[in-house]
């Protein structure tokens, strides 16, 4: 598990890891191009240079993702080995940098990124949970902190003041936890493809 | 070790595992009511409703206890693998709604249940450190990040000032280190029961 | 990997591991004790006690292996498994705490000890990538991350509101990043001590 194998599949659980590790790539990759968008949109506000921008696209795209590797115990987590992950993250950042400052609806894109990489996030993470046999409130445990933990990290590091747990943002986490309850209800009832657009779509 | 079992013995190492996972849990579910408990309290002065309470005491009461698996490298964390640990946070975070609003002596109240959860997460930190052979330093080291850890995550997600190093609270994080430390010194000398209780009696 | 290897050699990869092993742990040594004493200063500056100081100056040390050993799987973290490091963290805080107070070009002193650590674990956190066969964007990463981490975590603790990235800092991560991208390129070409020498050097 440690090294090999992204997703661990526990003897006797019958989930088909091939399509979960498919799934689990796309779903990462978009995810990671939807919140380095937002990190570098964040970063364009405060004024960084490109270089600021590209790190602070980058560590909110990996956010997420690292919080539900060290959760599920995959370590390295798969951005490390598979330079895909990172040169998606790049890509976001620079398109947030080039764009950015030309946008007039600065705040309602970030919004609609930020939300995106959390949906997809929280489906991923509620996957991973799932093929380590977690139960229902273990897999909406992993869920949530995969989607809301990009956009913590990349808050703390703007000195912007996370906002997850406050109230006009539970909405933000709950969104969350329901996509990774939606995931956990409908695994084995509908193909897993299926369930993760409803849920991603719920989201 | 990564995954069957939850405490590792390594090879020539006598320390009988089961007692020390038994205790583990029980000293476990403990310190997670009593973090929990103190996270809803917070939350219920930051006037959150229910979901954000119940967010907020859960984080609180598996933030040391992921420190300490994080350090020991025991992934994924317990309280994933089984669910009584989040039910068991949910209760606290509960109980923490229902009675923190007329609690009289609020500050006190919220200051013992602090209290018993970093005793009870520096022992279980330091048996953790102790079973996978740290020396003393290590196992101080361990039991005192454990304690402290949960407490720190939910004063900085409920925008609390974090208050482990500052001096009147220097006693904080010397009374984890101290509870591990005697959990070091009593270990083998005394039943591991015993050993535990009077670790976390003095701390 | 998870227990008996430091540095774990994925089949065919053919770096010489024990260097690796030995080199790696002559850079973490005077890089902890660097950053430990440049914990220990900022400490002095929050008039800190000397328990205060030298546990600030602990967990300075130990942060950037501590997300290089979790970035590559590396649990528990060495410095858990070898007392040495713990002990030389110590001896770091209290020479800071012994001559801080007389220091007087106090912030110089700080940012070449804060600089010299950054430059140690920026070379090994890339060694402890390659070793695990990352490609380019990996191993700047995890020597980037392993660089900044000791010193973000200490300005958060201390309440020092953290610089990495804005602007007069940008400079910061970049030194981190291009020592982890000289380790990259200078692996395979040059006797690995050598360039680990012109890494730090050029950082």
């Amino acid at each position: 598990m440690c090294d090999t194998a992204f997703v661990a599949t526990p003897p006797g659980f019958d989930l088909p890891s091939l399509d979960v590790q498919a799934s689990l790539r796309v779903l990462d990759l978009v995810g990671i191009f939807a919140f380095s968008l937002s990190g570098a949109l964040v970063g364009v506000r405060k004024r960084f240079d490109l270089f600021g921008v590209v790190v602070l696209g980058c560590v909110t795209a990996v956010g997420g993702g690292s919080i539900r590797d060290a959760l599920t115990g995959t370590v390295p987590p798969v951005y490390l080995r598979d330079e895909t992950y990172l040169w998606v993250a790049i890509l976001g950042a620079v398109v947030g940098f080039a764009f950015g400052p030309r946008l007039e609806r600065f705040d309602r894109t970030l919004s609609v990124f930020d939300t995106l990489g959390l949906a997809l996030f929280a489906v991923s993470g509620a996957l991973g949970g799932l093929a380590l046999g977690f139960g229902p409130l273990g897999v909406i445990f992993v869920g949530a902190l995969s989607g809301v933990g990009g956009g913590v990290i990349r808050d703390v590091l703007a000195r912007e003041t996370p906002q997850i747990l406050y109230r006009h943002d539970q909405l933000y986490a709950t969104a969350a936890a329901a996509g990774a309850l939606v995931v956990y209800l409908l695994h084995g009832r509908v193909p897993d493809l299926a369930s993760q657009l409803v849920a991603a779509g719920i989201v």
